[in-house]
């Protein structure tokens, strides 16, 4: 049966120790949406040719909002990240489809570090565009992907349900 | 047509002037759900009578990070809340609903800091039960209500399309 | 019967709603006590002449931890404080005695914040002197005078019991 | 004679080298008290058994001080904690007893992460029921053992005085 | 003569009690350059016609900077700013000047903000063209005008020497 | 040609992969300057025999900042520093030269930790003297040493123009 790690035998919350497993090369991929108006998405994309850019806001605060996992999330270990990028496509009309990825080299998952980079971006754009379109909503915040530790390589989709 | 205030008129990004707003009491409630397998809900729901609790972190991490919107999001500007919860329920089987709700008096919105509650919220219960479902998906964040402003009373499905 | 304030009816953990609180100015004083060899205390003294200096390092923690009080605790109110000073005196041998005032103008107490300035200066001194004394012991942290509230002047001792 | 090692030859304070020092497995507990009126801590303890806690709340409170150490003690190293915890116990009436324990591997040890860890906790106590009883107070704040360093294994009373 | 006001009667630094003073509107302008090779500068300004951009990404640092002002700089007092920006320009070969102005109503002044944002928005700079040009310099960092305190309008230059 | 790294090949900056480097001693000294007139100057050095201290101040501030750096400077990776010292000297009439060395074992440099520390400590120098002087200026922020990555050792001066 599965177990939360984030308690003690007796019961209580804590930061898991995570003393004695190897410290190995960690990455994940996550991905989240932001669903808006056809309209709210035109002109984002249109201002990505001028100067200010809603997306490259977003996209940096994506990243810093990574290195600050561990102070947002109350039991999430701290990790030295060795690369974040956040990337944006829009595969449908008023949808901008975030995806984040994280790498590490250490004794904990960056999983939440790649979930946190895509929320952060997301509530940007909320933020950035929310004087033109108030009904936006942020759906889809999900792990695509995460190798590197003890539980093996995870890829969304090809595990068995 | 709608436009986009964190611009400054040539076009770069700027944490816009609200100087000239009147300072008046702001209140914004938000959503956000959390999809899990029926058996990790269950598994949540159980350890809420014992000592250690994935909610009640869950409702802290939401309280802290919505005093930590301003220095997340990157044009948001600081504001002292005058309050902020963070409620949970369960409309349908594995599915948690987060609904924050924040209030200030101030001179902008607290309609971001409302939606990062319920986001830090949404990680952090997959935080503490990723052990247990790794597939678990945080969906439909969305503001609820908004009051207070020059832009009139806000709520969500009474506007017209 | 005494209550506690930051639950709400349901019995969740909440920050507080201060919004129906008028903004008034408020005070507060704390002390706590760092108790170590006669000889460390010594040390340190002898230090204040030179350079560096244990007990200016100490000061500046505790103003600085004054002014992060709302992110280490977590229902904490933020504030915009005034002013915040730091003391120390020696009463007795083997003793430093700290004290701390704030004051800010608003909708809730400064408490918390005189508490967190005075803390954090004794953990300073600690962190400082731990080399040459690693037995020094944090005592008697507590509120002194605190005013401007809707519960009335509190001054430590004053009190009915 | 003992020596403070936060200061410089010419008596300056700096983040001393680490460099040098081998990376090895730290281990810290630290202790505090909260001394309180017999009938606060029966509150306390009475809402452990409802859905909003003081006692989790300082725990977790106490777990994520101890991620800021290094941003709220000057001349701390920052470092990857590996596991945080903290525990409650009720040694006699009208007091709460927290222990808190930090696990790491670095170039330096981690007594102030467990300090900070049970100072922010017992401030937390403080501030959730402060509203019931204004007179408790913080007291006892010390290191109980340390292990891992080239100083070798420090136990509270077992040193020669 | 000249007076620091950071130091309480006995010469303590302190964070100075502005609760005296009235709460005004606060406005403050600062200026910075970064020195580099013309080569560099080319460079740079290539990038912002495409997605990356080094300026844009130094901008939104400045503005995160200045909110962040009261953590950094140890006896700053803690401010709502009603608006950062930062602008741009390129007065002479190899030389990037940064101008930020930040307003707030509020009790001090907003130089260390404005400053700050300067400071941060050149270091910025410097950290995205470093792998180009480790030699670059930045100089000139100062006030150029402020206006809403009780010391009246500063406008550099047009002082009495 | 020189290349800036912080960028993808898509063009979209990014926190740069080290993951492939390795892990090296790194050291890295800057400097600045604060230029101000004389009587400032004089007070500011009067001031340091009593128990307040305008470069104390400082000293600690510069080095609270580096420990701060990943969290200003968007795209830089977080690393445990190992030291971090900060001089004053006085080589003119009304200049105060500020130097800051760093060390760490990483995949990065730390020469944007050493700017950072230089940075605020200026930063802090100008906030406790502009009561006496606002016209002071920031000048002459640079790295002068850096060594322990894979670019060799930078030593200012002796690179070939």
């Amino acid at each position: 049966m599965p177990e939360f790690s984030h308690f003690s035998p007796d019961g209580a919350v804590r930061m898991v120790d995570v003393g004695g497993k190897p410290s190995t090369r960690r990455l994940a991929r996550a991905e989240g949406r932001v669903l808006m108006q056809p309209g709210t998405l035109r002109l984002i994309r249109d201002r990505s040719v001028v100067m200010g850019d809603v997306l490259e806001t977003a996209r940096l605060a994506g990243i810093m909002g990574a290195k600050q996992t561990s102070s947002l999330i109350p039991l999430c270990h701290s990790l030295l990240l060795e690369s974040v990028s956040v990337r944006f496509s829009f595969p449908e009309e008023g949808l901008i489809l975030v995806e984040a990825e994280v790498s590490a080299e250490g004794r904990t998952g960056v999983e939440m570090e790649a979930l946190t980079a895509v929320s952060t971006a997301c509530l940007t754009i909320y933020d950035m565009a929310k004087s033109a379109d108030r009904g936006m909503e942020i759906s889809g915040i999900r792990l695509l992907e995460k190798s590197g530790g003890r539980s093996g390589h995870y890829l969304r989709g090809s595990e068995k349900a």
